[in-house]
């Protein structure tokens, strides 16, 4: 224990959860902070996680059909004022470009927010015909919010994220395609992610400027708050009117399409963090850990034991494997693997190599203070244990965090229940709502929370609105949002 | 024949070369023009062949131990005037923020043109003992440069890019990257792209804005004219000491770091139309097509055709290919592969499968109006054949562009000779060269040539300059470049 105290002591989750997570954000080496205020410098061991994800989500997207573009980075200001909800939206948060080179731009033009009025001024021309259809459109970039407080991963001036575009025969497809895409959302989540989420479709209040609905994927933090960790939109045929995107049909007349959009960003990053961290740093989920085995020599000094070292690394070549061979004590070395939130570490001394084992620790199973999983496997089964313990951790990680949201998550079926489980705990509180958007924000003034969204699964806890009264058919899943 | 006029025609290329790149960049559907003046759209087919490069480039950079980061998009005026050769190269070229939101900035940003300054300013805090060193970072992103006159892929104000930013402990190590990624860069055009190169180092006028050093590929294209295609900077302690970047050694002195940058775009796509590309439109080497066989059924109404065009496509599984099932003629869907430049076109009719056979076309030896070669293949060999050629393909394309180069690269020993070659072809003219400047702008003002580089392979042509006649000691490249 003495050995952990080589590396900086970060601040316990349960005294000052959100200086724990600027403290493990930075020791595991995820961001730097830049010259650029609210602007974060993505280092190696942060982005080597964004392309995992990049990965596996893009094949996804594109078993689902779905190809990649580029659009450009700039939008005419009048262009981004042709749909007037969303102009209303994004227009107070975000950066003007006036200039270019030495000359003033005769218009200006704003780095993207988001996309769809790009997409929707190429759509126009682009979609002609039935046959032109459906468009399945996606990017990977960055955009750009103007926002007054950053925090690292969670909320940044400029982010990465992907933005999909679609573009539809008919309003079924477009709905179809809406909560296609969220299911692959929650899916990622919860096989790659290890993150359960609860799905559900946002208020008029809470949903995008110009969308006909708005649907959420939400997890829970360790804390017990809310992420929104992926959106999807509905547009109908909205931006079409606005942008005059038609087609003409089978039948010979002129239609207008119908749209969609949806977005996930390094805020996923931001979930990883919050939902497996712990206090002695970072937990990667296998399927996203850009090393999935720290192979640590003991006594490496002796003889044979980096060359064994180095011999198992190979034997593990269909992993993401290293050795850490520096100069530092395997105590440090220990500390360093766990902070990073390395999996599994791998730990061969000469003892070890004269019993032809080796010990096998899991990261996951370091948890309030209980000693590792300590795993002694011979070394010519080491190929199969490892494949079989990453498979485990994946698996717990995603029932441990379920576990964490199902004992976080209330019902409240009288307006007293509602108000003394938000006075009393921060988790999820599913509760009727009568949907009026004045008694959504008193209960926001009144207990700091929101309405997260409706959520797919539906219980009729009661007939009448938790908070006023009135009658209600939606129950609301409420929560404090990051 | 006939069926070929069914997709619209395209200008020749000894007609008017640009007009016939323009038209193969918009009929091949890489890119459309978007209401943002110099920016593009890159579509599905384009941005498909970016996507392999990033694959195949990005995998070469890691197995020489660099590593992926994000730095933001913004760069403060202050940061950006730091290194006053840099400042004077880049400022007359940026795109200026002003306004965040609703409010003015109290400094306005640039949106980044290459970021060598947020790299530097990060060095700065991140570097501090030798243990740190050295860095081999690299980010995949777009940038920006306010271009008067633009052209698709060649010159945008917006182009995709990857930009490698290293630090070192030593002079030496600093040269040896800069020489480590250029040949990388060749090795990438010539294995992947299958384009022949010219490797060597900038003059003085030409090179980098703060850089020591700057080298160069350039490829050659098919009017004869150069691209520049890749270029990397040694930028010496020059970066370190205008951003005080230093390390603590292990003789425990404080010293400068030795710093690289390198980079390849998006320009790349342009130079593989316009190396490869013939009348009926693109050539795609098959490591960078998207779709390396197109399978078109012949009479696919009758039965089994269909059938058996998909059962192709299963067998064919370890490649990219597709099937054409549209219900457009079988010469309409040869016309669009050509102009796609798909490498391989599989035909196969009710007859073909009654023989057990099936017809395979090289897009590649579709030139000057020879005809296709078409070869027959059985059914149960397509597999092999396929990969043969593809493998052939890759080949000859790369022999028949370093054909070109050869045939179109001249020795000049003499003024006359140097003028005159010129004067009659457009090529690249190797002449010997005195390092002066003004005599690089006259040969610039008289010939529109500029050096493109000093090749690495140098042939004593001379003692004296072919141009003015003072003394040299240096074999230049010269060409007209795009």
């Amino acid at each position: 224990m003495a050995e952990k105290k080589l590396v900086e002591a970060i601040t316990s989750m349960d005294v000052d959860f959100a200086k724990w997570y600027t403290d493990v954000v930075k020791k595991a080496e995820l961001i730097d902070y830049s010259n650029v205020k609210g602007c974060m410098v993505i280092k190696p061991a942060g982005y080597a996680i964004w392309e995992l994800i990049q990965r596996e989500l893009d094949d996804m997207f594109k078993a689902t059909g779905v190809e990649n573009v580029y659009f450009p980075m700039f939008i005419p200001e009048s262009l981004l004022q042709k749909e007037k909800d969303h102009v209303e939206g994004f227009a107070p948060e975000v950066a003007w470009v006036t200039h270019g080179g030495l000359a003033p731009l005769t218009e200006r033009m704003c780095v993207r927010p988001t996309s769809e009025t790009l997409f929707c001024d190429f759509f126009a021309n682009d979609i002609q015909s039935y046959r032109d259809l459906p468009r399945l459109y996606n990017q990977w970039c960055s955009v750009v919010r103007w926002e007054k407080e950053t925090r690292p991963f969670l909320r940044s001036r400029e982010f990465l994220w992907q933005e999909g575009h679609t573009a539809h025969a008919t309003a079924e497809e477009a709905a179809e395609r809406t909560e296609l895409m969220l299911d692959i959302y929650a899916e990622f989540h919860e096989k790659i992610l290890a993150i359960p989420v609860v799905k559900g479709r946002k208020s008029e209040k809470e949903k995008f400027a110009g969308a006909k609905a708005t649907y959420s994927i939400e997890a829970m933090m360790h804390d017990g708050k809310a992420l929104q960790a992926g959106t999807t939109h509905n547009f109908g045929d909205g931006f079409a009117r606005a942008f005059d995107i038609q087609y003409t049909d089978k039948d010979n007349t002129l239609k207008y399409v119908h749209q969609t959009s949806w977005g996930m960003t390094t805020r996923m990053i931001g979930a990883i963090i919050m939902v497996h961290g712990d206090d002695s740093g970072l937990v990667l989920p296998p399927k996203v850990a850009p090393v999935q085995v720290m192979i640590i020599p003991i006594r490496q000094q002796a003889e044979g034991v980096l060359d064994k070292a180095f011999e198992l690394k190979e034997k593990l070549k269909n992993f993401r494997v290293k050795v850490d061979s520096t100069d530092k004590s395997p105590g440090w070395k220990f500390s360093e693997q766990e902070m990073r939130g390395i999996p599994l570490r791998v730990e061969i001394g000469p003892k070890d190599i004269e019993a032809g084992k080796c010990i096998i620790c899991r990261r996951d199973t370091d948890m309030a203070g209980l000693p590792y999983e300590k795993i002694e496997c011979n070394l010519d089964e080491i190929e199969q244990k490892v494949a079989t313990l990453l498979d485990t951790i994946q698996e717990d990680m995603l029932k441990k965090a379920a576990g964490h949201l199902s004992a976080n998550t209330f019902e409240a079926r009288s307006k007293e229940e509602f108000v003394r489980l938000f006075n009393e705990k921060t988790g999820f509180v599913n509760a009727m709502w009568c949907g009026d958007r004045a008694c959504e924000e008193a209960i926001k003034e009144e207990l700091a929370v929101t309405g997260r969204n409706i959520p797919y699964q539906q219980v009729k806890l009661a007939d009448t609105c938790v908070y006023c009264g009135s009658k209600a058919e939606d129950m609301v899943c409420w929560g404090k949002a990051y």
